[in-house]
């Protein structure tokens, strides 16, 4: 075991918890706070809600809710302009990934100045940032207890993966309850890039064990209640264990990183704006059949965390195969599409798309080394 | 699920870990640091390692290692005195739980002032404590990633629990290599303290899904690994898997709080000055008794915990005696004592003892509410 780091924010959860943003907010030495949100949260109600506990705990704030999914590097520079002229002086997201991520970035170059680009890479942040608290409304980023921001690049048409402790927030809150205005769309694309993010950082290079007990309790948990949560939007249950799950799988992640998955993924969420869950899950298994022969071990793990029968098979049984199989099967029962051909992907594009995910930092955590060649072969057999 | 927080410090871990206490203490805004740490430490050589990273850090120091087991109020009184005239503005403790909990408690008063005994019980700190970095070298008290400062209190002859989130440090560095200049019965006695911990956490009415993984994985690592690690005290992976066990059982239980097994520990190290671990061996059986009829299923899957074979037990199967039995065995084959009388307990101290454990704030999370004359009961059984 070579040394180690392990990180988290304070976290709060539970139903209900969304009540804490303003103590939190407060706590974290805000004055005044920027919202940063959208307007499916806004019309949700969600963001009512929060204002109302900022207001009690004697904030005030301004809101942001310029943001569309993929959150875009000049959506950024004009939300900074609008916290440096709004006199706040912490940061609070609600929302899925988006906000989060926008909120981290705008956080950047709030204290540290220049171009998001000069951040992208891992450990490039210099200066603090302001408090920050983010509150998820998806099961699925993991952007709440994450040292990742992902912006697209609207030039270079790709997202850009920064990653520094500093974009930890100061308090993570999840609450369940705002799982329940979420379209199953939504739902079943969000547990599949928390089943990816479970995934891809269990085999990581740079897992760790206490990386692994959290991936692996998110897998099981994905693996138990996505389908119902899916199914049925308000079955409270399976909503919890799904917050449950992608907090956990966001634990994972943010300490051993990611893999192939996530490099190409990237690439097409900068080129066409899809839903970066969907995508993941169609490249999953695939990766998962390119990394099998040198994570056998690990794939026989995730597999006993499929349902009782797998938990219950013989130490001598192997079900690295299985796991594969049950990540395919899933992705079809909750209706995403599986092939990257019906998310809208032009064969034309995917050597171009090879060539940039090699630059993705999250390729060098990867188990098996891919080359620009692996890359193409992977998203051709996805297409 | 109720609104619940989960707080970990920053942790770096890894066999050679010691290295990061410079960089660490000085990212932590030390300038002098006052280290924490007793003579057994000083003479096995790993004071001066960690005195050579402060310095490679460009950080001064000061030393206090007038220490005892179960630190006392008058030690810590004098190490204020000292901080406070060293000009120190950090602190670093490198030791057992008695040096991480001494550094807390300085810590403390040197920002808040008054006694000790204003602090007992849970959330009565009020100012920031200045930066911490606790280096531990026995894998038992989680100290380094907990909330609790255990202190004595030695006119009362009690110990004093004092919990508050103020007393997580800002890193805590494990170092398995530590433990290798550590004796078999503080291995055996420590080892048995972080089941402890595991167990009364994982039953705990704090208990949540986020430290249950934490406390099971515990309980795996120790049941698998603690024997090896008493027996070869060079074996380098039993030790890296016992670090683990403390530090996974430690974050459990700095969230999810203890039980009445900690609560009668800390009256009888109040009282007589004997080995934590061992005292909290000798109830642990006892306690689970106790608790049996409340928590069946929780013991079930302890017991699932114990090897290969109960892992691989049918669902249906009624373990959990087992788990009860497994404590039991374990604490005989690694050569602890196993009653009262044998850590010299007298029987008429039995009720002073159970009418003070009631104050204690662990009991307040104990699964079973236990009256004074349930805790005399369980004294006697154990004696
Ligand atoms: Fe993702
Ligand atoms: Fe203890």
């Amino acid at each position: 075991m070579s040394i180690r780091k392990f990180v988290t924010p304070e976290i709060i959860f539970g139903q209900g918890a969304l009540s804490q943003i303003g103590e939190s907010a407060a706590r974290s030495g805000a004055s005044k706070v920027f919202v940063v949100t959208d307007q499916g949260l806004i019309d949700a109600g969600w963001v009512d809600k929060a204002l109302y506990y900022l207001r009690n705990a004697g904030l005030q704030y301004e809101i942001f809710s310029s943001i569309t999914s993929n959150p875009k590097d000049l959506e950024v520079t004009e939300g900074v302009a609008h916290y440096l002229r709004s006199g706040c002086d912490a940061l609070v997201a609600v929302g899925g990934g988006s906000p989060a991520d926008t909120a981290k970035a705008i956080a950047t170059l709030a204290t540290n100045g220049g171009e998001l680009q000069d951040y992208e890479g891992v450990n490039k942040i210099r200066h603090p940032l302001p408090p920050m608290v983010i509150v998820p409304s998806t099961a699925g980023t993991g952007s709440e207890v994450s040292q990742f921001a992902i912006i697209v690049d609207h030039q270079r048409r790709l997202k850009m993966s920064i990653i520094s402790k500093s974009l930890i927030p100061d308090i993570a809150i999840i609450d369940p309850d705002l799982l329940n205005t979420k379209s199953a769309r939504l739902a079943a694309a969000t547990g599949m890039d928390a089943l990816s993010h479970a995934i891809e950082s269990y085999v990581s290079l740079a897992a760790t064990p206490l990386t692994d007990i959290h991936a692996l309790n998110a897998i099981r948990l994905i693996f138990a209640n996505l389908k119902q949560s899916v199914f049925d939007r308000q079955d409270a249950v399976a909503n919890n264990n799904m917050a449950m799950a992608s907090l956990n799988a966001g634990i994972a992640f943010s300490n051993a990183i990611l893999g192939a998955g996530h490099a190409m993924t990237h690439q097409i969420d900068g080129l066409l704006d899809t839903h970066h869950g969907e995508t993941n899950a169609t490249l999953l298994p695939h990766i998962m059949q390119f990394n099998l022969p040198v994570c056998r071990d690990k794939f026989n793990a995730i597999a006993r965390q499929i349902d009782e029968a797998a938990s219950q098979a013989g130490p001598k049984q192997d079900l690295a195969e299985k796991a594969i199989e049950a990540v395919s099967t899933l992705t079809k029962e909750i209706g995403l599409h599986n092939r990257l051909a019906s998310v809208g992907l032009k064969k034309e594009n995917i050597k171009t798309l090879s060539q940039n995910a090699l630059n993705d930092a999250c390729l060098v955590t990867n188990p098996r080394d891919a080359t620009a060649e692996d890359i193409e072969k992977l998203f051709l057999k996805a297409y």
